[in-house]
């Protein structure tokens, strides 16, 4: 392996999410999966046999013989990205914070955490600067924690950063219809959605309500500021395997017309873009006329899963627009917003070979 | 057969909604049918060969050997229930009426127009007023137009009657789930839904829109006046059979605590229910609390199709009240809307055995 | 309640074979459900509480109230019915079997066991005989266990019998497409099943392959002698909610045209039609002919879910016939076989309201 | 474009056959698309217009302002690739044939005539022999049709090709569960696969029992020799997007090991592998060892879509073995297959550059 890349070890491996991680960055140019640990009883095996590989294709050779360990520090690794169950997460992810290891979670544990930045590269990744504070606070020295949002928040929210930068928002109403995946495996029993539909997902409407705001919000002093708006969410789990949709009404507070606002979606670029990370699509938002599109089983794979679709961009007649977007929820919802964080970080300067603690570096000299 | 039956005519026979009213009119006490017509190739043959029923159950026997007829007068019948494609259904059913008998139907062609009710007998049965004035204006003796709305519609109306009713309503924030079935057969096509989900159906959200707002509205002197809100609506197909699901925001004029909204929708009941009509369900709308429902596969046959279910009822963040309401779209939301306008124009005097025009009474006469 | 109802007791009620036990016990006219068991954490809860009721319709009131035991001897009913998962079936079986309780099995622990008749009670209730040396051999003195086979082999048995009387079998191809309500609940995983097939049951294929010859064969003296045929079975899940269609492919001893067979199977009457018992339906087989029937949606409730139905018979290219059946697995293939078996015993007198054990007696004292 | 590539006219491209052609064709490195032909009204629109894409991903650019033509010669080709649909396809692939451009077809009409090679690469490419026949017979002068056999047909075919080979085939029987896309767009309507299976596909059981024999057998002087073996299949549709998983057992004539089984489908490699054709698969069959594998979601885009995948191989209680085989319906099982076909052809110089009729090398010469 090369040398200069950053060693990764993932926390929550074999779960849908963490095998999402470690399909992602099997070919990826600045990382390499070094470590992989997971909660359950696969420790202490090889991941080929800890972990039924549940993605299409084959589970990768580089990690197949990979010994699968707790998700305690120390791991062989520079960095951890996690998926942990949200009930074991927080306890797991501040002893590698305090071990000196950056952490990028996608867990939910720490999301609302005023000294905890919640990111998405294209909309606030000013939200950064709260790092110092975090290690200040925390008493941490090489190690942080950065989180992503969770998985229906990041796909509406990339929908609304443009219009929210433009126009200004005042107030939101989002009505998702989620896949499976996204409760993990087992996950969404069978016979929940067969012919059916759950109009319930533990936690995910005070999810998409709160988290929404934050990370639309600024970074104040000794807190963050949420965004000035109301968000209502109303979430259901539909019979799609990966792909969850959101149908968006929004208020505006200065008058747009319909051009304006597709214009400031199709034309949406950010700091990933400029940046030129690996992981970031093109266009984070496209936007499509046909009548019947986004739909889950054809648009969730656009720009490698890490674009969002917006369609149905209509006047509302109680609202100013509504629309609805689509985006692959393991993939942009998860693993990928994990990574495109990491390489946010790298690009930043605040992750880079050498991040990790001591016993890290060690371990890597041992490697190397 | 009974001689005091109404003798029905169903028009669009062979399709989803035409095999609903032959299975619901199959034991019913006040309605017996006489004829069966559809517009498509089927004409001619026995309703055994041009149907292929896709009802749970047998075909009726009583239908079996029924040859299928033109939906051109005359039919040898009082009355004729309609769901006749839209394309076809204006042109058919005005002629019917012209011929002298009442027309109770499904199709939306004549839902808007300002001379024609737009019946849900729990709702607006005063609406009923304005047939004296269709009557004049279109020249019928005998025959009249009486219609029920969208699948969709009816659905959500019966939950926010008794809200409107009660505390007034501002605005109403909709975003459906729909079955296939609604489509009709061939209908959807089955590549549209497996793992997908389809943010399209066409004209659902005017009729949406539109429909709610003549429903709940009054009827004026030369015209009906529009409830005096505006509705919002979004619609979806999802990989469910049966069974529409309405995700619902509403805004309330006057203030209302949770426990008054749930014991106005749980203590609805009104006019079916007072006069104890055959179809009525007993609870126009059922309230659950748990936190799972109401569920296509679980809550679609409640009161045998005819109740609603709303649950998940919450305060909104952005409007005042949410919920979500889901009904049987092709027993409430079709065939059973209609049966129970017959229903109710039945008990209301303007149905009977000899509501038909001459050759009706005539057929009438020699059937018996 | 009726005095002389026989008392059921009822072990793993909280899951979906214990809820059809509920459902289908409510208005039966011979038994009344008295007492409630699970092996989970659910005993020392009221039903309502412990289970989530998972069926169309809701939860029968009488059971609501009902606190959930512990499935160990003594319950207060005069019979027990189980679906205990099996790795706890055989221990509490035994237990209440000696105990002096009649036991109903639907589990699959004892069912190939030389001294326990694996009953369907249209095909071989003479193999009741055995349980004069169950009792014998197993020293039990009110009490004996019944049991009933898988669910996919009831549903395919109920086909092969009157072939097998009248023709003679010689071997048997089976590939099954089944419901994922066999596998309970959570059960299998929607990630399975949405967008796919597992072609995997966990031991259903053996299961098949032996049950069914056990229960075609005949009682020999000391053990069963198994039909004289070999079956082979593939077994495949599906994305159905219920209802197991069963592809089969039958070799007979005797020429047989294809008339002979399809009268085979419609014709179809045996012991439960003759005796009238209560859930029996009128025709265990019905046979249609459509090119494109069964259907699990449209045919799994025929005979109330208590008839199989078979179609697409055809001469075989390879052997002599084809054709598929399908039941309705979770009713005639586990509960309704159970309450079937219950009905037979009773009609031969093995079952009365004082069949259990004196403290059952002592209980219905208390009682009434 | 280069100059060296031969251009390809599409027929029957606005189906799902047609756009799976498009698709694999846009980056290919010996052949272009320079013709687009359809059945239907949409002819003479631009293809953007006139078909509504269907598959992941967008629709090829190079494609989108190309003009649809009627599928009649002549056609601004090398040679035609068609997937009309049976109806049609005759009359229009003989009228190609006889104007001077080889057809490569993946309709069914030719299939079973007795000069027209029905073609696998991997399997009987000496099968192509019969081509000079053909023109004979015909008297075609520079065109000839080949086909490829039904999609289910080809999936079982190349798993019982090695085994045929190595130990001779002395019966088979299969049973399909087959993806909704082999019926194409709209195809098999929602209701038919919701909570459902069909046990019924039009054609689909005689077409697997004859075209296996065919294929399998040899090139006789005047006609094929079918293989000397029978086939039976009984068919179903399942709530599946794309492939089909066939379920096998397997008479053999040798004796065979479970391993040499197993070797000789896991080793084989053929015509197509040793020629490093283009869409080759590396591995023609994978076979998969894990308890329930293959399955539709995961292992359908195996070898790019090209390999087919056998699991569950076992010994069978009847025959001697027994396997599922799974395969893409659309890829591998059409529009890959006589891409794969016409490639073969390709190296085999049947196809050049300068195959087509005098009226193509006009058009080529003027386009260059």
């Amino acid at each position: 392996m090369s040398n200069n890349k950053v060693r990764v070890g993932i926390l929550g491996a074999t779960g849908m999410v963490g095998q999402r991680f470690v399909q992602m960055l099997e070919h990826h140019p600045g990382f390499e999966v070094t470590a992989l640990a997971a909660s359950d009883r696969s420790q202490g095996k090889p991941y080929a046999e800890a972990c039924t590989w549940r993605l299409v294709g084959d589970m990768p050779a580089f990690a197949r013989a990979m010994i699968v360990q707790p998700p305690q520090p120390p791991l062989d690794c520079d960095v951890v990205v996690s998926s942990l169950p949200s009930d074991v997460a927080r306890a797991s992810e501040e002893a590698f914070a305090r071990a000196g290891y950056p952490v990028i979670s996608n867990a939910s544990s720490l999301r609302m955490d005023q000294d905890v930045p919640l990111l998405i590269p294209e909309i606030n990744s000013q939200h950064l600067d709260v790092l110092e504070r975090q290690k200040q606070e925390r008493g941490y020295t090489t190690g942080y924690v950065v989180t992503n949002p969770n998985c229906s928040t990041i796909i509406m929210a990339l929908a609304l950063a443009p219009l929210h930068a433009k126009f200004g928002i005042e107030a939101v109403i989002a009505t998702t219809l989620q896949a499976v995946s996204g409760a993990g495996y087992p996950g969404v029993p069978s016979l929940d959605v067969v012919d059916n539909v759950i109009p319930f997902i533990g936690g995910e409407e005070p999810k998409m309500e709160s988290e929404t705001r934050k990370i639309l919000g600024s970074l104040g002093r000794n807190s963050f500021e949420n965004a000035p708006f109301a968000v209502s969410a109303q979430c259901h789990r539909v019979n799609v395997a990966d792909g969850h949709l959101v149908a968006v009404r929004v208020k505006l507070a200065k008058r747009a017309t319909i051009e304006q606002v597709r214009e400031a979606l199709a034309s949406y670029r950010s700091v990933p873009q400029e940046l030129n990370l690996h992981t970031a699509p093109k266009n984070p938002v496209l936007v499509r006329s046909e009548d019947d599109r986004p739909q889950p089983r054809l648009d969730r794979d656009a720009g490698g899963g890490m674009s969002v679709t917006v369609g149905r961009l209509f006047p509302d007649s109680v609202f100013d627009y509504r629309f609805v977007v689509l985006g692959h929820n393991t993939v942009r919802g998860a693993a990928g917003a994990a990574i495109l964080n990491a390489e946010l970080l790298q690009a930043r300067g605040l992750l880079t070979a050498n991040s990790g603690p001591e016993t890290a570096a060690a371990g890597k000299a041992r490697v190397r």
